[in-house]
Parts: structure tokens; C-alpha cells; sequence
């Protein structure tokens, strides 16, 4: 894809672990030492020295008793038993270990005693050096996004300050004459500018700081003096509107005076066959359509692999996935559709529904779809429970290819 | 589910819109307008009024030209054309809409006029007032998570104060004398706390603030102490380790000298069996094993649901689906098991793998997790290609049914 000729990769900041969720490793992960870091009881009962003989119905006398976290001085002989916890260090001389239940307890002239109802061999109920985790072994790449999961491994590891990339900052600015600020009064002819606060959204969940949203009227002075602040104070620049061929639609004139190099300023999809994407001094500036679903299409498909490289990942694209079509698609479409769809899981198998009207201008389908229904254009039409490719909105995985179908 | 007989639902509090991203709604959210909120036009062209004579090849005069967000004080008479762009109100008088591309424009002898190349019937292209949704209208229920496409109405129905749940709060108490403070280096017989950070991070991702970490000794006072002072300054406790039955194990007496109901202290399932609830005064305490995947699991299964409907979900639990298991299970179990899984995606089929090693005690299998595969405990052996239930660890939806198979 074209825009990611001009993809960047964001510097590292170290932030306390307490306060790494949801941010973006900007180092791979490895362990630092064998987990387990010693040999160690998974069960709480007896540790104790595997005899040739069988140790069943022998009496072993308990010498000491180690809770989880200490370590017992004493070198365990044949003939002795150490009381052991589950998760606590096998103590030297030991091989194996006896579980509670099975072993009967005795008392005899002052002394503790075991006898065991089994026989258990070397090495049984030991969780060995190693086992589970090598040290040096590799765990999350970079570009991974810190989860419960993930921060359980950072917290084994001792990363009390996690390596993370810094978050990119997006300007946003909303253009159009017809949008009302949310705190004013719907007043006729206008609407509220809704974009600017979903692409604050699309940000955010992309991993990256919305620096502001400014509304700005179809003024070529106003629009063009945003946009120079904004390329001054962030390192991406999302406009809504304007990129039409309108009497008003401001951005191709913006782009020539800036003396930005359009990448591309239309694309053969709908919504979003508007959409362009400019390069100014290495920075990139997106200009979506002002209609909500073509702005929503828009920035996930061409803004979020831009912020998703510079957050480390090497997998910057939404995963696709096939899934069954729980509805037909009549008309063929030269352009290819993005249509705003839900998963339906349904006995192992994927399907997807539309939801709402499809309109482009229509912003209530957007609160409830969890994916992209992707119609290649041409003469096709599609049909009912054929299998199609869909694009996961939701996904956090990733996927190392674009949808090819466009461009 | 036993423990869901005490569950509480949060109080309403408002934040500004910019802050309400992955808040979850106190209140449904309606349409408080029709949209569109007038007749407005979907293309840039003229508005003209339909005749039953041919428009076509008919010279229309120009009166007056709309950009979006203007309104015409003109009415609209036969024999003349309004130009209009994308977004803008129908005028008064035109009763259908001339895309550019499909008129002529001339200049006559002063006047501009617009010759149609085509004709037009009334109505046609016109975005209709109420057309997409009428006010009233419901647009997402309460316990909604604020999302792109939910701030995008928000935005559109001018909530510049967004009505969220207030978050509950969660102590975290890990427990175990062989816990390390991430700070300290690695010591003999014992291990970082990776439990507490995961934890806090399970309840993050749940929607909930973790008030703070702090370990403890196996000591009765030392926890007894931090217990009570966590009841006092937070809504749900959670606790780690000392659950089991070991001599170290100090968990039951707190709850009896803390005069708590424990709900239950055993569960048929792997991991996590010795997980306990109890409740006093309403509040519920977890006691989740110190085991890292037993602790994982059971705050997704037992206190997950507790804060998502705390957060005003009707739907608390994870949603569960069915997949194609990758590998078999030939070992029976009695217990119930919630295996750590990754999905596959297969050309509309779902699949299911594990991941890493599935001790109870192995921690870095919940960094690649993204499911629980469940096996319900029993006779039966699973194999290759069988279809199981899984639940859907990033599952944002919810289901209102939890895993019937426990409990």
C-alpha cells in the first residue's frame, strides 16, 4: 500500500508497569531466567529421597518444613521426609515428593513420622529448573500490546518501568460551514460534528493521543492555519471533509499550497472514494470524507496500519477473516464495499450480518458493527451463505497484509 | 450462579465526552432528533421541482446556491434551480434533487441557467427528514461500553456530558511469603508477584479501577489487617494464594474471623479449584488461587461478571462459542477444564489451539491466550476436529447465560 512507504517508527519512553496497559512494547519480551527459577513442589506434601527399595509402609522421620518462599539449611537423607508447600524450593538431597494424601502421619517416642501409602519414583511431583521457561527465551515481540497476560510476564520478569513506544499525536480537525459544536443547539440546515469525536475514538483504540478536535468552517485562511498548527504540534494530521470536488471542499487547494504530494485523492471503494492521503516533510496528513461511515471506513483502513507501524507492530493491517454472508448483495458494484456487518458465531462456523442502513452518511450503524464486509467490485453479485472476506475491527492481533482488493 | 446473587449495579456519574472512551453507559441512549433533521440532499447538483412535463432539455434558471450548513431564503418556483451541496436542506419549494454531473450549465444573456440532461422525479435524491433514525428512537442500551461508532452518536445527540457508570473499585491483595516486590532481585525458593499486576490488569480491562497492589506475607494478622482496611476503601476484594489447604493457607480463618458468608470454597474445575467467594455486608470477597492461570481464570469466570454488571451489563457473562478443537484430549477428567486457547480463523470455520504448556502454574501461556477452551469434566475424551464450547476472552458483547457446566 502506498501510504506505508511513508510509515515511521515511534521512539521508546519507559513507563512504570502499573500504568503499561494498553501501551505498545517497543522491545520483545524474553525471559530473564528459568522459570521455575529453582526445582520446586507443585503439590503440598513430602519431600523425600527415592529409595531402590520400596519407601511404602516405611517410616520416614520428618526433620523439617518449608513453607512456599524458604529454603531448608538441612541435606535430606534416606530414611527422612521434609514437610513441603506447593510452589517451595525441593530441598537439597531430596528427588521426589509424596503428596499429603498420601501419607499417613505418626507420632512415636517424640518424633514425627511419615509412612507412605505409594511408592513414588525420582524426580515425580517436582516441577523442574526450566521446565516451563528457558531463560533467554523469547516470549512477545516488540509491538505487542501489553494485556493481563502479557503483564503477568513483565511482572515475573521484574520490569517494574516497561519499555513501550511513545504514542503518536493525531491533530484532528472537522471542516464544514454545517457543523455545530456538541454544546450548541441543533439549528436548521446544520448537524453536530460527530466525526471529530468518533476519529478521537478510532485513535484512541488505535493506541495513539487525539492532540484536539477543532471545527473549522469551508474558510480556506481558517482551514489552512489549522492545518499549519497542527503539522507543527503532531506527528499525524486527520481533516474530515472537504476532499470532495464541491465548490467548498478546500483540502486539494490546501494540500497545493502547502506543497504537500498527494499520494492519492480518490480510490475505487464506497464509502470513502473520496479519500486522500498527502505527504508533507515525512508527515502524513489524511483527509477523510465527511460522511461518518466513509470517514470510519477511511481511517481504519489507511491511518490505523500508519499508527499501528509507528507502535512497533509488523502486523499494522486489521486481520481479514472469511465468514458466511447472512444476506445477499443483488447489485454488482464497480467499486469495491466496506459494509458495516456483525459476527454471528453459529455452531464452529462465521457469519456475518449487515447492521442498520448502509448509507454512508448513516453514523448509527457504526455503535454496532464489529466488522467489514469487503465486496470485491465488478459484475459480481453475492449471495447468501457464500463466503466472503470480512475485516475484524475489533482485532488487536494483526495482519502483515492489506486488503489488496483496493488499490 | 451463586455469586451473582450479590451482585450491585453502580452509581451514574457524567464525565466530558472527550474522557468517555471504554466508559460503559448509565443510561440507554436515544435519538433526541430525527436524522437526518431535515430534507437534505446526499450529492452536489441543483434542487429543482419536479414537473410533469420533461425537465429534460428545459433551461432552469439559477436563483441561489446552498453550501452545507446555509439555508436558502428562497422558494422554489417552476422553471428555476437552487445549486446545492452535499449535506444541505432541501429549499422550500424544490421537491428533488439534479446531480451536477448530469446537467449542462449556460450563461445567457446575464443569467446562469442549468439545462437537465435527464429527468427527475420528485423525491428523487433526497436524504428525507427522520430517514435513518426518528427521534426516540433507541440507539444502544445501558452497560454499553463507549466505542467509535457509540461516541459518534453521543457526539451527533450532543452529549457534551456523558451519563457513565461510576467504576467500582477493587483491592488487590496478593499473599504469600514467597512473593518478591517486582523491585527485588531474584532470591532463592522465591518468586515475583505477577499475580497482583495481572489481576490488576484483568480488572482494568473489565471496566473497573484496581485501588492498589499490595502483597502480604502468609502472616494472619498482616492480611487480616490489609483485608479489613480494603473492605473500608473499595467495593469488591480480591485476594491471591492462601486459599488452598496447606498449613500456610490462611485465607478460611480470615473469612470466619471476619464473620464473612463464604459462598463456596470449592469448585469441580480445573484450574482454579480451590477458588473461594464470600460476602460481607454486600461486599463480595474473591479468593482466587495463587496459582497464575487458576488466578486468571477464575477472575474471568467469577468476578468479571460481578464488575461487568456492576457496570449496568445485562449481558455480564463472556460469550461462549463453539470451535474445532486442533488437537484431542485423550485423558478424561472429572473436573471441568478451561484450558488457555488461541482461535483460528479457517475459511469460515472456527478453530481452536492451545497454547504453550497448561499447568496451572505456567504463566506465560496467558500472554498468547485469547479463549478459555472448556471440557466439560466427566467420562469423555475430546478428539481432533470435535466441536467444543470456548469462551471468548476479548469478548466485548456479553452473553446473559454464564458456563453452566460449573457449578
Amino acid at each position: 500500500m502506498q501510504v506505508m512507504t511513508y510509515k515511521t517508527k515511534g521512539v521508546i519512553e519507559y513507563v512504570n508497569i502499573e500504568e503499561s496497559d494498553g501501551r505498545y512494547l517497543a522491545e520483545p519480551l524474553a525471559a530473564d531466567h528459568d522459570i521455575p527459577l529453582f526445582d520446586r513442589s507443585p503439590y503440598d506434601g513430602f519431600a523425600i529421597k527415592a529409595s531402590e527399595n520400596d519407601v511404602s509402609g516405611v517410616n520416614l522421620l520428618i526433620v523439617d518444613e518449608i513453607g512456599a518462599g524458604e529454603v531448608s539449611p538441612h541435606i535430606l537423607q534416606e530414611g527422612e521426609a521434609i514437610r513441603i508447600m506447593t510452589g517451595a524450593q525441593i530441598p537439597n538431597g531430596a528427588d521426589c515428593v509424596i503428596m499429603l494424601e498420601d501419607v499417613e502421619e505418626i507420632t512415636s517416642g517424640g518424633y514425627r513420622f511419615i509412612k507412605p501409602k505409594i511408592n513414588v519414583k525420582k524426580g515425580e511431583n517436582i516441577s523442574f529448573r526450566g521446565e516451563e521457561l528457558k531463560s533467554g527465551h523469547h516470549l512477545v515481540d516488540n509491538g505487542t500490546v501489553v494485556t493481563p497476560g502479557v503483564k503477568a510476564l513483565l511482572a515475573t520478569f521484574g520490569y517494574a518501568k516497561v519499555p513501550v513506544v511513545r504514542k503518536p499525536v493525531v491533530s484532528i480537525i472537522a471542516t464544514g460551514t454545517e457543523l455545530l459544536d456538541i454544546h450548541e443547539p441543533i439549528q436548521p440546515g446544520k448537524i453536530r460534528n460527530s466525526n471529530g469525536y468518533m476519529i478521537e475514538s478510532q485513535v484512541i483504540k488505535a493506541g495513539a493521543i487525539p492532540y484536539r478536535i477543532s471545527v473549522s468552517e469551508d474558510r480556506l485562511e481558517t482551514i489552512l492555519e489549522k492545518v499549519e498548527e497542527s503539522l507543527v504540534s503532531s506527528d499525524i494530521l486527520i481533516t474530515t471533509g472537504g476532499v470532495s470536488v464541491g465548490d467548498y471542499d478546500l483540502l486539494p487547494e490546501i494540500y497545493e499550497k502547502l506543497g504537500a504530494n498527494v499520494l492519492f485523492n480518490k480510490i475505487a471503494m464506497r464509502p470513502g472514494s473520496v479519500t486522500t492521503v498527502a505527504e508533507l516533510n515525512g508527515k502524513l496528513l489524511f483527509g477523510l470524507s465527511g460522511n461518518p461511515s466513509a470517514c470510519f471506513v477511511g481511517f481504519e483502513l489507511f491511518a490505523r496500519p500508519i499508527l499501528r507501524h509507528w507502535l512497533h507492530s509488523d502486523k499494522p493491517f486489521l486481520q481479514q477473516r472469511q465468514a458466511y454472508l447472512c444476506s445477499s448483495f443483488e447489485k454488482p458494484n464497480t467499486f469495491t464495499r466496506f459494509i458495516r456487518g456483525r459476527y454471528i458465531y453459529d455452531d464452529g462456523k462465521i457469519k456475518v450480518s449487515t447492521v442498520g442502513l448502509d448509507k454512508s452518511s448513516t453514523v448509527s450503524s457504526l455503535a454496532w458493527a464489529d466488522c467489514l464486509i469487503c465486496l470485491p467490485g465488478g459484475d459480481s453479485s453475492f449471495k447468501v451463505d457464500e463466503l466472503i472476506d470480512t475485516i475484524d475491527l475489533n482485532d488487536q492481533i494483526g495482519s502483515v497484509h492489506p486488503w489488496t482488493e483496493v488499490k
